[in-house]
C-alpha cells in the first residue's frame, strides 16, 4: 500500500492591498518552509493577466524552488501547453530537472480561460491539437538525440534539444483533468491524473477515479499497473487548519470570499466562450469547497475514501 | 570617474567527455563563487541545439542564479528576442527581477546563428523587425497597467502583464552590438552597449566606442549623458589567469582549441546564410582573442584604453 503524500500548492494570488513582489517573495519562502515542515511536494500553476495567480511562468518559479530546496519534489499543475513553444518548454523543463537533481513532475494542461487564449492570441478551439503536438515534440526532444517532426502547428527538421533531463526517459508527465474526456485521455496515455477539488463536492473524486480505472482496465492495464498509476494521482484542495471549526471558519472567511469572487470572475470569463451551462453544471454556485478543517477532522478527512488503497 | 566592474560569463559549454548535468551544476556553483570572490556581475547567454552553449533559457538560469546569490547583478547577454514570445519574456523578466530584488540587467540581441532560426522556424530576415516589436511590447507590458499593440508580428488587445518588475520603470535594457548598425541603433535608443571581444583584436573596442559616442553626440546627448551610458558599457572577453604567461598558455591550450573549433562551426553555420565575406572580414581566421593573462599583465590590460573615465 502506497503512502499518502502531502504537498503545498502555490498560486501567488494577488489579493488587494498586497504588493506583487511581496506575494512572490512570501510564497517562495513558504516553499522553503514546506520542505522544512516535512511536506513531500510543492506545486506551481500557470495563469496570465489576472490577480487569480501571478504564477506567469512555471519554469522560472520551479527553477527558483529547485534552487531553494533539496528534497521536495517540484510539480507543475500545470504548464498550459497551448501558450508554450514546445522546444523552449522542453529545454526549460530539462534545465529545471537538472537544477532540481531530478525532482521535477511535469503536469500539463490545455488551458481553460478565454482571456488567456485571447491575450496569447491562440484560438481556444485549437487547444487539444496544440496540446497533443506539444506533448509529442517534448517527449521526442527529451528522448531522441535529434529528431524531425511535422504537425499541423509545429514542424521541425533535425533539431536537437539539449541538455537532456536527468530523469530517464524524461520527467514524469501528468495531465490536469477537469472533464470525463480529459480523464480518459490521460488514462489512455498511461499518465497519472491531477484533479482539483477547489470547487464542488469532494465526491467528484470518486467519479473521477471510477472513470480513470475503467478506462485503464478497458485498455488492458493490469491491476498492478492501475494501482501504480493511482498511487501517483494528485489532488488539490484548499485546507485551512485551526484549533477549532469556529476559529477556522472565522479566520479563513475573508480569504475564502476573495477566492470565491476571484474564481467567479475566472469562471464567468471562461463561461463566455464555452457555454455557461457546462460550467454551471460543474460548479452550480461557484462556491469553493469548504476549506476549513480542524486538527481533529483532518484525521477523518474524505481523502481516505478516494485513496488508492 | 566610474569604477571598472568585473563579472563572470557563463556559456555552459559542453566540451566532450562532460555530462550536461555536470556542466550546468558546476557553472551554477561558479556563479556562487563569483559572488563570494567579489565579482560585480554574472552573465548568461542564449543558444540552442549546440554544444557551444547549453544556456537554452536565460530566464530559467537567471532565476536559479537569483536564488543562489544575494549581491551580484545578473545580466543576460543576451536574450535572443526573435525566439521569444514578447508577453512571456516580459512576464519571465519581471519574475526574475523580483526574485533577484532588482538585480536584473536585460541584454537583448537579434540572434546570428542560422541553425537556431531554422530550428525555431523564424525567418532570419525578420530578426530586426521582430526584435523591435518585442522590445516595444516588453517595455509597454512592464510600464503600463494594460495596453494594446498592433504590429506586423504581434498584436495584443487590452492585455495586462503582471507582476511588474521591481526596478522602475523597468530593468535596464542593453543591446548586444556586433555591427556598426547595431551600435548606432543602441545609441539612438539611449541604451548601453554590450560588446564581445571573444574574437578579433581588442582594438575593435576603440572603433565601437567612437561609433557609439559619435551617434550619441549627433543625437544631441549631453557629455554627462554620454559618460553615464559609457560607464554601463559591457564587454566580454576570455581571460585565463596563471602565475606566468607560459603556464597560462599551456593550461588554457586545450580549452582554447576546443573553443576555436566550436566557434568556427558556429561561424561557418552563420556564414552560410549571411555571406562568408562579412564574417571573414570581421574574424579573419576565426582565432580567439588571446585569452591568457598573468597577474602582472592584468594590471596593464588593454581595457584602460577603452574605459569611459
Amino acid at each position: 500500500m502506497s503512502r499518502l503524500r502531502f504537498g503545498t500548492f502555490f498560486f501567488f494570488q494577488a489579493a488587494p492591498g498586497q504588493r506583487h513582489e511581496d506575494i512572490i517573495r512570501n510564497e517562495l519562502t513558504q516553499v522553503e518552509w514546506s520542505e522544512e515542515l516535512g511536506f513531500d511536494e510543492v506545486w506551481f500553476t500557470e495563469h496570465h493577466f489576472i490577480d487569480y495567480g501571478l504564477s506567469v511562468d512555471p519554469a522560472t518559479l520551479a527553477a527558483a524552488a529547485a534552487s531553494r530546496t533539496r528534497r521536495v519534489r517540484i510539480g507543475l499543475a500545470a504548464a498550459i501547453l497551448p501558450f508554450h513553444h514546445p522546444l523552449r518548454l522542453a529545454e526549460q523543463m530539462a534545465l529545471v530537472d537538472i537544477l532540481s537533481d531530478g525532482r521535477l513532475d511535469v503536469g500539463v494542461g490545455r488551458g481553460n480561460r478565454p482571456a488567456e487564449f485571447a491575450g496569447y492570441r491562440v484560438p481556444q478551439q485549437e487547444s487539444r491539437e496544440r496540446f497533443d503536438e506539444t506533448v509529442d515534440v517534448m517527449q521526442r526532444g527529451w528522448t531522441e538525440e535529434r529528431f524531425s517532426y511535422h504537425g499541423r502547428f509545429f514542424s521541425f527538421d533535425d533539431v536537437r534539444v539539449i541538455p537532456k533531463p536527468v530523469q530517464r526517459p524524461h520527467p514524469p508527465l501528468y495531465q490536469v483533468c477537469v472533464t470525463k474526456d480529459g480523464i480518459e485521455n490521460t488514462a489512455l496515455r498511461g499518465w497519472p491524473m491531477l484533479n482539483s477539488v477547489l470547487f464542488g463536492p469532494v465526491d467528484q473524486l470518486v467519479t473521477n477515479r471510477d472513470t480513470y480505472v475503467n478506462t485503464l482496465d478497458k485498455a488492458g492495464r493490469t491491476p498492478e499497473e492501475i494501482a501504480a498509476l493511482l498511487a501517483r494521482w494528485g489532488v488539490s484542495r484548499q485546507i485551512y487548519v485551526a484549533d477549532t471549526d469556529a476559529k477556522a471558519l472565522a479566520e479563513a472567511k475573508d480569504a475564502e470570499l476573495w477566492y470565491e469572487d476571484s474564481f467567479r470572475r475566472f469562471v464567468i470569463g471562461s463561461a463566455r466562450s464555452r457555454g455557461k451551462r457546462s460550467w454551471r453544471r460543474r460548479w452550480p454556485s461557484a462556491r469553493p469547497t469548504p476549506s476549513h478543517v480542524t486538527s481533529s477532522t483532518c484525521a477523518r478527512s474524505a481523502w481516505a475514501r478516494c485513496s488508492a488503497g
